[in-house]
């Protein structure tokens, strides 16, 4: 069973060594990920962007830099799009962002000709290990839809599947989150949470199994949602995915746990043809290394769909 | 400084004690805090409700019932009305919840004759010690106002500044919260967060200090609120209230750190002419007596208004 982010990185390291292609790679904190992946044997990594600079970065971070193949652009648009490229064209298995403006590094994500679009809307999923939950959680959306539809919240739900088989959950539990576990029609996320619900028992919604709404407690914690009286449900304070009402309510649970729980997180786009990893500045190095980690679970799972 | 529930208590005890009336107070939980609160010297307590059935259970809980004044009343919507009174007539400070459901308990808060109304619109109020953050944070609206407009943000803010200053915090940082922390008009949440700065810049909220939109980190981490560039902001990782979107949003992240964090909370509405103590099943011991706790300093705070 894969319960932390260690099983996770068994799981990669039992596969095929994949490749990391970095838009813009002269970025320290970017750098020093890539290196700990590679001698941790997670992924390789090609680099592209201003070789000098790379190069430069390289030696205060004493990398081996005759390790990695470097492509040479200094203009931040074209490295992108070159990027972007190498895992389309297969010469890559996923894609990172680098010292690139979140914007522009999407629009290569999204190019109609090298980039990584697969007719799915895009969301982000994060997962999580936290100290006193007995699995890995996958919070979506935290970070990249802000306003999701019924019709979104479907497709979140069947991206986020998909990233849960690649980790080894099969038929994972999906919670649609509120703050409270009864629909109330005052609150249009708790019917949406119902419609969802029905939408997996009449088959429309498939690979796992949906229970919504559902507050926080029952969600998560097994002792409350007992208590509460769990008659009828199908979890228990055992869910794998939470889905959030809308990116703020997701965003500031996220960063709340970041920095108040003992965590370890890594995340992913979800939805297009390989893993992209859009981590932030604001993450840590064990969530970059851990980012790269997911990724090669699901390009590993990609290639073998 | 007030920054942790044990200098709340501390507090609590330099004042004369105050005593909570309890709405039909045959609810072993409520009465194990009540007897907690009495032994800490925090508050006296008079018991309304089912005689019979308080003194039995005070009985498993080796509470001294002599202690205590009860009041036979043995329908609940009678009960709750006649402990409403008593804080309405001043014979008690705070009201609390026993043994009796939300919707009639607050109608008895609000009851015309009896209650404790105050022409505010109410307003629940989460303190929180979370361990790693270095002063007492106070979560609003988590579970009372479902969707707040502007105009019941800025009673939010009013009526959570009150709570703060009652625990010795002057002039709090409120802020607003959102996933981003930059106003953007596709999220009109970011938005009214600017607008709640601007008014309280202008001298139309007083008391405290906003600044919003803020992301989660930003408002309680300082060393993230350095790394991405605190300039020209006036909280810096050191919010005192964070104030959420909607329900949704504030009851997700109260509960993954109540389930996730090592914390100490309690909780109170406010908005009343006294303190309201609405705690619910799952809220544990500690919470019922810190939330007893925080409604003799606010009790007290009122009297000396």
């Amino acid at each position: 069973m894969v319960k932390k982010f260690d099983d996770l990185i068994s799981k990669v390291t039992e596969c095929s060594v994949k490749t990391v292609s970095v838009a813009v790679a002269q970025d320290e904190a970017v750098l020093e990920a890539v290196k700990a992946a590679k001698e941790r044997n997670i992924a390789n990594a090609i680099l592209v962007g201003d070789e000098d600079e790379i190069r430069k970065i390289a030696s205060t971070l004493n990398m081996n830099i005759d390790d990695y193949k470097i492509i040479d652009v200094k203009d931040k648009t074209e490295a992108a799009l070159k990027a972007v490229e190498l895992v389309h064209n297969g010469e890559a298995d996923m894609y990172m962002k680098g010292l690139i403006d979140t914007k522009t590094f999407l629009k290569s994500v999204l190019d109609k000709e090298v980039g990584l679009r697969n007719n799915k809307p895009l969301s982000h999923v994060c997962v999580f290990e936290i100290e006193g939950v007995d699995k890995l959680l996958f919070l979506t959306d935290v970070a990249f839809m802000t306003y999701p539809t019924l019709e979104d919240k479907v497709s979140i739900i069947n991206n986020t599947v998909e990233i849960c088989n690649a980790c080894g959950i099969e038929n994972p539990k999906v919670a649609p989150l509120a703050a409270v576990e009864v629909v109330n029609p005052k609150m249009p996320v708790t019917v949406e949470a119902a419609e969802l619900t029905k939408m997996n028992e009449e088959g429309k919604i498939t690979g796992c199994i949906v229970d919504g709404p559902l507050s926080m407690d029952l969600a998560i914690c097994p002792e409350a949602a007992k208590e509460k009286g769990a008659e009828g449900r199908k979890i228990v304070g055992d869910a794998d995915v939470l889905l959030f009402p809308d990116i703020h309510a997701g965003n500031l649970v996220y960063k709340a746990l970041v920095h108040t729980a003992k965590v370890k997180n890594g995340n992913i786009i979800t939805g297009t043809k390989a893993p992209v990893i859009l981590t932030s500045r604001s993450d840590d190095f064990e969530t970059k290394v851990n980012s790269i980690a997911l990724g090669s679970v699901v390009a590993e799972s990609l290639k073998n769909a």
